[in-house]
């Protein structure tokens, strides 16, 4: 008995001290784990559940359901064969995972093809921003010779003769006299574009108040992302999108990942404080993207992390430090749009046919 | 009153006998109409609304997942740009609406696209019927040169560097020690193209008893289809697909048309009764996959009827006759599989990148 009283008497002398220190221990760190959800409610918002309003240009459920078939449709370009999809894929991230996109004529585009998920929540499109929302966006790859190749006026007489593409600009447009415009071809794109938005990411369940959505490498890495500065470029709703930057604010990277004759947005405004300067891309579903950068030269995020520390923060990240961050970039991956996918109207004898006098010829069947 | 009375009296005797006129045509007519709908239900059969099972490979639900998931999955191409949907579009009734497709490389392809829709309904597979099955199909543009320039190696390194597409082939294929092979890949594939079938077009209504399915012109294209002989190679379930015929039964269309260099079947049996033999393609959904015949150069159907009746059947089809068996085409259009589009799984730095070498570089962003 003795024995046994003792054992106790010890074990709760022990016990007590464990549980004390326990208490200490989670009161101080439930402090750091407030203050760091405080400090990331500060600097970001989570992805609406909903599609966000757009200026000028009402979502309506018509308006989506045509700007959904406009999306998937390859007779936007000439050769029938490229359509907005190709490049946005929205099963893979809205993207096409090349370094840059493959377009007419088997011609390698420019620059990477940014993500249309959440793309909405950018202050503006493309890589240089030249595009104020994805309504001009939308016009922009159709007349690209190297994209779609085609142009407004094939277009819009490739729409308005076929029939069901003529009732379904009817239906979206109810008020105007002639619906089938080039402008409302893109507004219809635009409409279903806005509705391609991931939330309910773990960190937006973070975001929420779900302190348990994220592990505590992922929190270190969160931690980390904003000591070190990588959310003043990268913040808000959509973890960047929010503003232009030189693509190596302190250190320039090499030529390979930097192109020199690719001068960003001095292309735009030939202002010399512009050259090499770029939107800050979107992070959010980053692990679904890649290739990275305009250039699309990175294939691996850690890489990129570890290129943008040096490049734009001028610090050497450690490993630790870089998989920390690359984990909790993992946390910014949403649910993806569910897709019905479109069944397209047919073409009339009056429909421009495909051009496909670019083709190689060859044997074989 | 007798004014009344005569008129009523009148009425009955010219109403009688309008009434007998009416009873006999109609007795006449609907025996017509009994006759020619027994005939309709000798020479086809309806498209069932359950996809069929294959031989050697049952159809669950595990496998058709991922079947759907390569089906759309890119990166079965080397340049990752392009799917087994970009051809055979199931937004466009299972092809691409090209003379010919357009491969890797921008290469022109060397037959037009058949639809995958109810594909496996038909004896055999490509134009010349060269794979037996929807499996042994699967596997040749994956590794054309001229369509995804892939090889099995490559696409099963792919498939096995995927852990998302790992997982799904464990479950599709839950007794295979090995199951991520290229061999399971046209397995999985096959067992996704054989729900792609379109039951309930109107003509399956009509075969089913609804003869008002059918309106009077689409039934006089029926009854004229059948009775000038289109049905010898184009009945049963998929109206076609069922043999092999020459192009040019009777009399060889022109070179434009019917390209001297592609000796169809010929280049499979070496047998010289098979030159410029090709198989019946299904009439379903004809109105849905113009352009027409193995080269894709007729785009209007009722062209194409016309050419059918000089080559095959040799005999000069008057425009009415064309009319009508055109109306009855277009009632083989059956309600289209109902596709969520797929969330592909992401790549590790282990897949094997896309092989862009190919690209042609240009500037501009």
């Amino acid at each position: 008995m003795i024995h046994i009283k003792q054992k106790y008497s010890r074990g709760r002398t022990v016990g007590g001290l464990a549980v004390m220190l326990i208490v200490s221990f989670f009161s101080i760190n439930s402090a750091v784990e407030e203050e760091l959800m405080q400090k990331a409610r500060q600097k970001f918002k989570p992805i609406p559940t909903q599609a966000p309003q757009l200026k000028d240009n009402p979502i309506t459920a018509e308006k989506v359901e045509l700007g959904k078939k406009l999306f998937f449709d390859p007779r936007l370009s000439t050769s029938w064969m490229i359509s907005c999809n190709s490049c946005h894929n929205l099963g893979m991230g809205g993207v096409d995972r090349l370094e840059t996109s493959i377009g007419h004529g088997w011609q390698r585009g420019g620059r990477n093809s940014p993500t249309v998920l959440n793309a909405v929540f950018n202050l503006a499109q493309f890589w240089d921003g030249r595009a104020k929302d994805l309504m001009e966006q939308a016009k922009g790859p159709v007349q690209a010779a190297v994209e779609m190749n085609s142009n407004p006026d094939r277009a819009v007489k490739t729409l308005r003769t076929i029939p069901g593409y003529v009732t379904l600009f009817k239906a979206a447009f109810p008020v105007d006299a002639n619906p089938v415009t080039f402008d409302n071809m893109a507004r219809a794109i635009e409409a279903f574009e806005a509705t391609l938005i991931t939330p309910n990411s773990r960190f937006d369940q973070y975001l929420a108040g779900n302190e348990k959505a994220l592990n505590a490498k992922e929190k270190n890495g969160l931690s980390i992302y904003m000591s070190k500065g990588c959310v003043s470029c990268h913040g808000g709703v959509n973890a960047g999108g929010e503003g232009y930057y030189p693509f190596g604010v302190v250190e320039q990277p090499g030529s390979e990942i930097l192109p020199p004759d690719d001068k960003g947005r001095f292309a735009i405004t030939r202002t010399a404080t512009d050259e090499y300067v770029f939107k800050s891309p979107s992070l959010r579903n980053i692990e679904l993207t890649a290739p990275f950068f305009h250039s699309g030269k990175v294939w691996d995020l850690k890489q990129a992390v570890a290129i943008m520390g040096s490049s734009q923060l001028g610090m050497k990240l450690n490993d630790s430090e870089v998989d920390d961050i690359t984990a909790f970039l993992i946390t910014l991956t949403g649910d993806m749009p569910k897709i019905d996918y479109p069944i397209l109207p047919s073409h009339t004898a009056e429909t421009p046919l495909p051009d496909t006098r670019s083709l190689t010829p060859v044997k074989g069947h």
